[in-house]
């Protein structure tokens, strides 16, 4: 025990994006040096991340924010305190990457908290503020939160045809036994880099235990894939792993996901980014990923009987017309006829459900038709 | 793609354990034949889950189960539908140790459900019906509920100097990088047998930010230790892999925890077991295990500032004094002491909080010197 570093040899965290990252930084520190040098107000400005500045880009098939910005000025009595916490927590971010180290955003918020001297004041009261700053930061440097050094908690496993490095160490995702692979929340290319990939897709599904059932059952070894779950809603490092994998290598990404709302808007933001992250979509979404399953019309394509039946209740009704309504699925046939299937129906379908014709009928049947009969697929 | 086997070469799960859990099933159902066969009416004596038959064990130092049990009886109003659910998930759980799989605990309730014939009856409405009966199977056949097969979500990770084997891939914790192994939800020795350990002990921390922190600075190659996260609460697969490591490596498991009451009680029952699964604790508990912080007196003794202050409120006093009451802490003078000052204070910590001193204060100061300084561990 002690002091002595008897650190490996890794991958610095120092990449290209890490630098770009710093020296953006500093010219928006520079920037407020200058404007005080020749008299004039300190003032940053902050792209508006409301759902009035974001929209679905036809072309790039993904939710992006617009143009407009709202400036931040010092002199400013609503806006002086935000100006100095942007101001503070852009100077924690540029000190993690000096030394190459990352931290969590509630680290960030009590690295950035103290009493201002001579008052009682505190910079950051909780970090229902400091987290919004850290926002505010990724839009007006137009860098990811992961390239501030920046992280959250983390979800998600993987196992399957792939090989990689994670911070210097070699990672066979063959030889990960049950467990797997935690996927971290900062999968960039300075920390993770792809080394060798025999799969052919990646197979993302909605949980853990749907994700058990495939990897007891060898699914990744049999089909040349790589097995993804996200926890439910998948966090940011597992959405910018499955970009990354599409972008990088290539694969196509199928999800497999429950025949309810929750699982057409977890495929929703996957491939078209969400509303609140809008200004990360173009590093996260997957517009080419595809919706291979739970469908409404499986009750009668594969012959269920009522036990895998799930009543929908009034908030399920709601929010698959929510769902219906959006421009990302409203211009499409499949997705209208899908979504209001399951209306009719008046239920919705678990993955796990299909257990009840066979445990690994999923894994056996299901999917293996499923990855054969394209014409089910939904875009 | 297609139906051909290349399973590769791995350990099955039918070890020593499950033989003897099919052979308990198979000795239950063997009980209601030779019953029905002498014309007595079938039971199955299940021993009652309720607070009112769990106890502290002063000598085992675990919360454990009494001996008070009800009888499930076939032909009584009121009980034959547990009776007959009971045997069917029995039967269930019999057929995934025969085919070597395991199943969730959803996918349990959806492999048992079905209409019984000529009626409009389901064997099980929903999942609140079967969840009880596999606890009920539990302690009725003194099995572990991963014994029989089945398993729930899983949380945590972990990372060190450890090498396991897991379903025949050999895993070498020292190399895996950033994201860390996913522990399973079923980690037993038919899954996961121990290879070699250069641990010195386990450093078990609460959340999965602060175990990236300890990651991150490389404190297990530093310090020898596996490091291991529970992602709050820990799973049951979390507290088997404690209770295995100490169990059979002799690993001394220490824990940081936040400063309040959900640590106190994380901490509990990693140690003591739960009230709600009393009937696990000799599996699953681990005395010896030992708080090193975060404690009431740290303050003070590491002078902190007011930056890491949550005001407690009154439900966080409400579970302090009645942590305070388990007759597990109540003779203990130094957690007395301890509770008091936190309840005193009239704040709570978090180790994230340790931050605010410096980035690594956490795992180049508190950690190394609370490791040193036995004496103000809790025990």
């Amino acid at each position: 025990m002690g002091k002595k570093k008897t650190t490996k040899k890794r991958s610095s965290r120092r990449g290209k994006n890490g630098q770009d990252t710093g020296a953006k930084i500093k010219g928006l520190a520079d920037s407020v040096v200058k404007s005080a040098s020749v008299e004039r107000e300190p003032a940053v400005d902050i792209p508006t991340r409301a759902l009035s500045n974001v929209s679905f880009n036809k072309k790039t098939r993904y939710i992006e924010m617009g143009d407009r910005f709202q400036q931040r000025n010092l002199f400013n009595y609503g806006q002086a305190k935000r100006f100095m916490q942007t101001m503070l927590v852009a100077s924690k971010c540029k000190d993690l990457i000096g030394v190459d180290k990352t931290a969590s955003i509630r680290q960030i918020y009590y690295l950035a908290k103290h009493t201002i001297k001579g008052t009682k004041e505190k910079t950051f009261d909780n970090q229902d503020e400091s987290d919004p700053i850290i926002e505010d930061l990724e839009v007006a440097l137009n860098a990811l939160r992961e390239e501030l050094h920046v992280f959250a908690g983390s979800k998600g496993a993987l196992i399957g045809e792939i090989t990689f490095i994670d911070s210097g160490d070699t990672i066979d995702a063959t030889k990960l036994g049950s467990g797997g692979y935690a996927i971290p929340s900062i999968v960039e290319p300075s920390v993770i880099q792809f080394k060798k990939c025999n799969a052919k897709y990646v197979l993302h599904v909605e949980k853990d235990t749907v994700w058990r059932r495939f990897v007891e059952d060898r699914f990744w070894e049999k089909h040349n894939c790589i097995l993804m779950h996200g926890g439910g809603q998948p966090s940011r490092g597992v959405r910018r792993m499955l970009y990354r994998l599409h972008d990088e290598l290539k694969l196509p990404i199928l999800t497999l996901l429950d025949n309810d709302p929750w699982g057409y808007y977890i495929y929703s933001v996957i491939k078209q980014g969400s509303i609140n992250l809008a200004f990360e979509s173009s590093r996260m979404a997957v517009p080419d990923a595809r919706f291979i399953g739970v469908s409404s019309f499986d009750y009668d394509r594969i012959d269920l009987t009522d036990d895998v039946k799930i009543d929908l209740d009034a908030n399920d009704i709601k929010r698959a017309k929510q769902i219906l309504n959006y421009p990302w699925f409203a211009g499409k046939k499949h997705w209208e006829k899908e979504i209001k299937q399951m209306i009719k129906n008046g239920f919705k379908m678990e993955v796990e459900a299909l257990c009840s014709k066979e445990l690994t009928f999923v894994t056996e049947h299901y999917t293996p038709e499923r990855l054969k009969q394209k014409k089910y697929w939904l875009d």
